[in-house]
């Protein structure tokens, strides 16, 4: 059995490989957050959807490729992350998901085979716990793993680009550290490019329409030490958000932190 | 009045911006290669495909990024390239195009109105001219333009990861170098990653499948002087050739060398 761990903090768990986590999703021997299982491989948010949404979704997400960077699709009605793990079933192999009809949440289930169809789509886009283990290894500070919280995130005022029934504006995350961290941030993160890559904002939360950096839309709070600057990502939330809004009569996604463990390494995402 | 010129070449008409020549091609008074025009402005190919197909062919892109690195995409029946030159008419503003029945050429025009349906989409793909012009920068040699001719195109051995009705073989692009120079283009390429990014091969060409490089599929054979190695890039003919495989009812693309000029600059593709 494994446990909820943060990114970061070594638990028991950090040694299984991911098929061998996936397995256990899929025996339903886990059912918790992933954050720090599998260090070096990445996790991806999961989207599922019927095909007759499907082209304004991918196009949705070619337009706005910070919040939303598509890692795999998978096949019209088949359930398997042909590229990111071969042999891998999305119906089984995460932790939790939830239910959406109509844009709203009717359930939180540990696998989704009765929810399936032959015209669904599913969706991996890239997760920021790609970069933040870059972060890490570089040195930098990440609050909200040195706090053991959820990552803050607030809905901005920052339009996405619309494509066909999907419209809405960008939801960020925020990690506070001072100037100098804050450039090499920017270095570090833009190389990932598939994991939201740079910054969408330094400084001045007002700029993007957040008026209290302790009230986030999402998450935790964090501590801003004295000197320190908040540093905005583009959030793989956004694509969430803007699909609920369309309400579609079926979207299924991860439970938030219940993410999909692919077989590929971080390293694979860096350009 | 503006005239057919190589990448690199001054010739008249370098003066003219892309809305200027947009609106010459507009007006049916330039029908010509846009190599060289409005240096430093991105070019981008352009593929027009019925509705039914356009999610199939984005997630063709979305799995070959390398061959076919998606700038922009219309809105179903909405000829306007909104995100690359806001303004600009698809149908009308590329200086020559080719129409394509069930796989084989039946015309070529000089404005597609006609042929423009409610349910088209346009897709705008990156071009290699855009990594080109930042070799030449940095006094790189790119042996096609010193000798006046088109890139060396070779068809491959190399299948392009299907999606849908779409698969088929990359083609690629060659440019031969000293080895000393295919390290610093591998380096700036990679910046490129809207623009064919880094090459996909260096040096033994029977490594794709390539049996004779004096014998292009597309373009012109170059030089190859001795101590140089060739190296080859993922290129722009791909999606046309997977396209035209399929055989869809209706297919437009730009002519070769005929390429969509945008407002947005080569800069603005570099990661």
């Amino acid at each position: 059995m494994i446990y909820q761990s943060a990114v970061g903090n070594p638990k028991p768990g950090q040694d299984l490989t991911p098929s061998e986590i996936r397995q256990l999703c899929r025996d339903g021997k886990f059912t918790g957050v992933t954050a720090g299982l599998a260090p070096g491989y990445v996790q991806a948010n999961l989207v599922v959807l019927p095909r007759s949404l499907a082209f304004d979704f991918l196009l949705f997400c070619q337009r706005n490729p910070k919040p939303c960077p598509v890692l795999d699709v998978t096949d019209e009605g088949n359930p398997e992350a042909r590229f990111l793990a071969p042999g891998a079933d999305i119906r089984t192999d995460l932790p939790l998901y939830r239910i959406y009809r109509r844009g709203k949440l009717v359930e939180e289930t540990t696998e989704i085979r009765s929810f399936w169809r032959e015209d669904s789509v599913g969706f991996l886009i890239g997760c920021s716990f790609t970069f933040e283990r870059a972060m890490l290894a570089a040195g930098l500070p990440v609050r909200h793993i040195e706090e053991g919280r959820n990552v803050p995130m607030y809905r901005t005022n920052r339009a996405c680009t619309p494509a066909g029934c999907f419209s809405g504006e960008m939801v960020v995350s925020m990690r506070p550290m001072p100037p100098h961290h804050a450039i090499q941030a920017v270095k570090i993160t833009s190389h990932y490019h598939k994991a939201h890559g740079a910054p969408v904002h330094i400084g001045d939360p007002a700029v993007l329409g957040i008026k209290n950096l302790d009230k986030p839309d999402y998450g935790n709070p964090v501590t801003i030490h004295e000197g320190e600057i908040p540093v905005f990502w583009a959030c793989g939330v956004t694509p969430q958000a803007v699909i609920l809004q369309t309400k579609p009569e079926l979207a299924i996604t991860h439970a938030p932190g219940h993410m999909f463990i692919a077989d590929i390494k971080d390293e694979e995402l860096a350009l």
